[in-house]
């Protein structure tokens, strides 16, 4: 869109830790009372904003859940991105979805998540940057599987497109629960993770054997 | 409670139809705009009845959000008796699974489930009784799981308390994932759900071997 760096023009800069500024307060609102209940005037006050400048960077709530949506999402393939260069596939991939799991069990985003889910099943705007994000996501799981079958670490029987819709069904799964139960059941529940992540992904024992 | 079956008091079972009647036209209601974006009077219209009548009932929609939470998470349990008496165990777990997920994949329900989540995690009241079912669904499945175990049919290692936690969180993962995307995608999910729990709950093949 630009070519200076957001960083270095001082106008550009700003604007970013203002819209940063008003995501965060809608944030904070919609984890206390939900998106729907949350009105703008709410949002302002979190801010400490007038509705007019607020309104400069926002027109509607549903310009400021799409740009969480956005934001929450685009974080993810930044941190998906080392696997693609990670010696023990399965061994990273747990790491990172543990990673994923404790960032998004920070108190102060607790309920978003499966509201967010709700919103995407009824906002096509929502569903729309949910499905896309997604999909960025799911391509680089492909990858690293496909990585993963090439180094004979993952099944290469294995369909690594259903295999990716099916780890982050079951990624999705573990994360509701935590938020459903107290958050420091993480640990309880990391073991068994782990153990279905690595039996499913890995090739089956007799090929193991094979291999030795 | 009352020792006459509702079936054959005419008062009472008037009173269940009316309460069921309030109950669907809620659910249709909240599918379409979410619990606080839905009014009394809207859940009033679409019922079909007077604000009078529907108070009689409930008192407040958190009441009516309770009920539908109740309803449906009371119905699991008697869907999972059948698993304490099966020969293959496994198999039947996940039969158990598909009939649970193409039942809330029904288009009438279909944004409720992450709401319910949700409201869940916001609602003090929701969340005691989402608990309370929960932890109803996961007895049987832990004695389900024990009974493998007795069986043979699954890994004696496994905690089954800590592995029905995860298998209720997988279940949930993919049921999300489904509502996301389109629901004939159950098909191409099922076999990945299957291989995952087949090989999560299996012994391990060295005991297999010796028991062979």
């Amino acid at each position: 869109m630009n070519d200076m760096s957001p960083l270095r023009d001082p106008r550009l800069r700003r604007q970013e830790d203002q819209r940063k500024r008003i995501l965060d307060a809608a944030i904070a609102c919609f984890a206390r009372g939900g998106f729907h209940a949350t009105g703008m005037q709410a949002v302002c006050a979190e801010a400490g904003m007038s509705p007019g400048a607020l309104y400069r960077y926002f027109p509607s709530k549903d310009a400021i859940i799409e740009a969480i949506v956005e934001r929450d999402r685009a974080d993810i393939p930044k941190q998906l991105t080392p696997l693609l260069g990670a010696d023990d596939v399965i061994g990273a991939l747990i790491e990172c979805a543990r990673q994923f799991l404790v960032g998004n069990l920070k108190p102060e985003s607790l309920p978003m998540f499966p509201e967010l889910y709700a919103e995407a099943i009824r906002n096509p705007a929502v569903r729309e940057i949910t499905m896309r994000c997604d999909e960025e996501v799911g391509d680089i799981i492909v990858r690293v599987l496909e990585r993963g079958k090439a180094l004979g670490q993952i099944d290469a029987a294995l369909d690594a497109r259903e295999a990716t819709r099916f780890l982050m069904a079951l990624t999705d799964g573990v994360l509701m629960r935590l938020l459903l139960e107290p958050a420091t059941e993480l640990e309880g529940l990391m073991p068994m993770y782990e153990r279905s992540l690595r039996l499913f992904l890995a090739p089956p024992p007799a090929s193991r054997e094979a291999a030795e």
